[in-house]
C-alpha cells in the first residue's frame, strides 16, 4: 500500500469542500494514471454540527488539530484555513513532524515563505503552494518545471477576481463602483468587507510571492506600492474606453539593468494586449521569458473547484517527489486504452455560403430542402447580385442551427443538383 | 559530478539552435536553481561545412548518428531532425541504449509514440515532447502534473501559427489568400511547401497527441477530419467579421456520453470567445476540466527560442526524475538572493484627471509647470464644463509620456496649488 497517500486537511471551507468534492469526482482518474491512491483521512472541523452543504462522513472530522499534525499516518497536510496565524504556526508544525505541506494560502507564504521554505529543507519534506496564486491557473508550477530554462524580465497580472469583475461591470454596464460592488456582494464574487480585493492588498500578496518565484527576490507584500480600485470612476472607465484602453487592476513587476520595479495599481492597456480581454471573474498571467518570449495563462483564479484543482495537483506532485509508485511516471502522457467510441458525426452549427441563380423561388427551394433534412436555419442574408457567364447570380449565406456533418453533405448534396444552384462555396462550422 | 547532465542532438536546424542558445543564455540560472549542469555534448550534422549561423565549436559536431546514439556518456538524446523515419529508429535506438529521449517532433510521435513509450517503459528509461505541442506553450507538462486531477471534457486550439497568421493578416487588411501566403513566406513564416500547414495536417498530428493525453485514446492524425484554409476567401472573413465572429484553423475534441468527437477545421468563433483574439503566429491553447473549469494557454508555438525553451524544460523534467541533485527540488521555487535594486520610482506613461476652474490661460499654466518638471504631454483633452459651488469648472485628462512617479507627484502637487486647480481626481498608469 506504499501508493496510498493519507491527506489531513486544516479547514473545511469553501476551498477545503472544492478539494474533497475535486477529489471525489477525480479520485479513480488519478489512481488511474499515476497510481496513486489518495485520501483525506481526516479534517480539521471546529464546528462538526454546522451544516456545510457536503457530505463528509463524521469520523473524519476533529475539533483538534493535534490529531492531524501528530498522526504519524498522514503523509500530507492541506492548510486551508487562510490568514497569516495560526496557518504558519500550523504549517511549521506539520514540517518538524516530517509531513509535506500543501497551502492556498497567499498570506502565510507571503509573509512567512522563506521560514516555511527552509524549515522544511531542513526536514526533508516538500512544500507546495500552486493554489495560492491565481487559484487553478498552473503559473508556478509552469514557472519551476517546463520554463524554469528561462530568464524572465516581466510579470503582469490580473490576479483578483473581485476586482476584475467590479472594473468589467463598470465598464460594460456604465455602472458606478457603488452599485457593482453591491452586486458583486450579492452574487459572491465579493466579501462582505471587501477591504483586501479592492485596496489590492490580495493583489499584493499574490505578485510577492511570484516576484520570489521569478526574480528570486524577497519584497514584503506591504512594501510594493499598492493602489486599489475605488477611486475609480466612471469618467476614467469612459475616456478609456474611448481612447483604446480597458483599466486593469494590475499587479506588475519588470526587471532592467538590475533593478526591479513593481506595483500593484490601476493600468491602462491597451485593447489588443492580451490581459486586456480579460473580463469578469477570471484571472490571468503574462510572463516575458527570454527564450519562451511572451506567454499567458488564463482561467479560474478562485473558487472552491478551482482551487481545489491546484491543490490536488499539489498532493500529486509531492506524491511524485516522495518516490511512491513512480514507475507509472516514465511515459504518463500517452494512453491508448480509453473504452471511447470515436464519434464522426458530431452536431455542430453551420455557416454555409453559396451561389444561386437570382430568381424567384430559389430560396423557398433550398430551405424547403433544408426543413427535409430536418436543418433548421437561424440566419440568411443575400448578397448583393451580379452577372456571371451572362446570368444573374446571389450569394447566399445560411447559419445553420446544429447538424451532423453527413447530413448536412447529404443536403448540400442535393442542393447542388437544383438546377438554380451554381455552386456550394464554403462550409465553415460555428462556434459560439 | 552527478549533476553534469550529457545531451547529444540530433539536427541543428532552426530549433536545434534555438536549444543551444537557449542553453548559452541560461545554463547558469538553471545550474543555480536546479543544480543541473546541462551540456550539449555531440550534434549530429551531416554538413559541418554549411554556415548555420551560430557559433558551435566544430568538434561538437559528428556526421555519424553511431557517436550520440551508443556514447555511453550521453544521458538524454534530443530529437531534432523532424518526419518520420528516420527519426523514429533513432529514438527507438537510443532508448534500446538506455538513454532518455526528448524530441519536438509531432509526426513522430503523432505516429509511432505507443510504440516508443512502451519501448521507454521497457528500457527504464524517460520519454518526453513537451516541444510538439504548440512550441514554447507549457500545455502537456501542465495536462500531466498540475492539472492532473481533472477530467477533461473538450480542448480547442490553435495550433499552426502559419494558417493562423494568413487568417489574421486577410481579416486586418482585407488581402486575399495567396497575396498573404506570399507574404508569410517572404517572412519566414509560412515554408515553400506550405502544404502540411494550410491543410491542417500540421495541426492534426498535434492534435492526435493531446487526444492521447486528455481522453486516453488512439487516434490516427489521418483518421481526424481534417479542412484546411485553402477555400477560406475574404466573403467568407467579411461575413464573420460583420457577425461578429472570427475565422481560426481550430484543432477540437470533445468527449460527451462516451463518444470522442474532433475535427481540425476553419472555425467561426465568437469574438469573445478567448480563442478569438488570438492573432498571428501566436498559438494558444483552450481545456475544459471538471474542476479548473475553462483555462487557456497563449503563446508562441513556433520558432527557435520558444520551441528551445520547451525543449530544455523537458531535459530538466527528465534531469529530476534520474534523482540527480534532488536536494535542489525539495522547495525550488522561493528564493530571496537575489541581487536586484528596488525601482520605487520606475517611469511610465500615466492618465491624470483633474477638475480646474473654466478660465483663459488655465492649460497653460499647467503645461508649462509640466515643462517645468520635464514632463511631456502625449494628449489633452477638456469636458465639457459645468457648474460647481457657483463656479464654471472644467474636466482635464492629461496623457503623460514616461515619468517617474515620484516626479509626478511633485508636479502634482504643485499643480495643486495654482488657485485654478480645484482637485487630482485621478492617476492611472497607462501600458501599452
Amino acid at each position: 500500500m506504499n501508493n496510498h497517500i493519507k491527506v489531513g486537511m486544516l479547514g473545511i471551507g469553501n476551498i477545503g469542500k472544492g478539494t474533497y468534492l475535486a477529489l471525489e469526482m477525480n479520485h479513480d482518474k488519478i489512481l488511474d494514471t499515476t497510481g496513486f491512491d489518495i485520501e483525506i483521512v481526516r479534517i480539521l472541523n471546529r464546528s462538526p454540527e454546522k451544516d456545510r452543504g457536503i457530505d463528509i462522513p463524521k469520523e473524519k472530522y476533529t475539533p483538534d488539530v493535534r490529531e492531524i499534525l501528530e498522526d504519524p499516518e498522514i503523509d500530507i497536510v492541506v492548510e486551508l484555513i487562510g490568514g497569516i496565524e495560526p496557518a504558519t504556526e500550523y504549517m511549521a508544525e506539520a514540517i518538524r513532524n516530517g509531513k509535506s505541506v500543501v497551502t492556498a494560502n497567499k498570506a502565510a507564504i507571503a509573509a512567512n515563505g522563506k521560514y516555511l521554505a527552509e524549515l522544511a529543507q531542513e526536514h526533508h519534506v516538500l512544500l507546495r503552494f500552486e493554489a495560492a496564486v491565481a487559484g487553478g491557473i498552473p503559473i508556478l508550477t509552469s514557472l519551476t518545471t517546463a520554463l524554469l530554462s528561462n530568464r524572465f524580465s516581466e510579470v503582469h497580472g490580473i490576479l483578483n477576481g473581485t476586482t476584475n469583475y467590479i472594473l468589467t461591470q463598470m465598464s460594460e454596464y456604465g455602472k458606478d463602483y457603488d452599485e457593482v460592488l453591491k452586486d458583486a456582494q450579492r452574487k459572491g464574487f465579493a466579501e462582505a468587507d471587501p477591504t483586501a480585493d479592492v485596496e489590492g492588498l490580495d493583489a499584493a500578496n499574490k505578485l510577492s510571492i511570484l516576484i520570489s518565484l521569478i526574480f528570486g527576490m524577497g519584497i514584503a507584500p506591504d512594501k510594493i506600492p499598492t493602489q486599489g480600485i475605488t477611486s475609480i470612476g466612471l469618467e476614467d472607465i469612459n475616456y478609456a474606453k474611448e481612447a483604446g484602453y480597458s483599466i486593469k487592476l494590475l499587479a506588475s513587476a519588470k526587471e532592467s539593468d538590475g533593478k526591479m520595479s513593481c506595483s500593484v495599481e490601476p493600468t491602462m492597456l491597451r485593447k489588443n494586449h492580451p490581459i486586456a480581454s480579460v473580463s469578469n471573474e477570471f484571472n490571468a498571467v503574462f510572463v516575458k521569458g527570454n527564450a519562451v518570449d511572451n506567454l499567458m495563462f488564463y482561467g479560474r483564479g478562485a473558487g472552491p473547484l478551482p482551487t481545489g484543482s491546484a491543490v490536488l495537483g499539489d498532493i500529486i506532485g509531492i506524491a511524485r517527489k516522495l518516490g511512491k509508485a513512480s514507475a507509472y511516471d516514465i511515459v504518463p502522457q500517452l494512453r491508448y486504452d480509453a473504452k471511447l467510441e470515436l464519434n464522426v458525426d458530431a452536431e455542430s452549427k453551420y455557416y454555409v455560403r453559396m451561389t444561386v441563380a437570382e430568381r424567384p423561388g430559389v430560396l423557398g427551394k433550398i430551405t424547403t430542402l433544408f426543413g427535409y433534412y430536418d436543418i433548421s436555419v437561424e440566419a440568411i442574408q443575400q448578397k448583393a447580385p451580379y452577372e456571371s457567364n451572362g446570368e444573374r447570380v446571389a450569394t447566399l449565406i445560411f447559419i445553420l442551427f446544429e447538424v451532423g456533418r453527413s447530413k448536412l453533405k447529404y443536403a448540400l448534396d442535393e442542393a447542388l443538383k437544383l438546377d438554380t444552384t451554381k455552386s456550394i462555396d464554403n462550409i465553415i462550422r460555428v462556434e459560439e
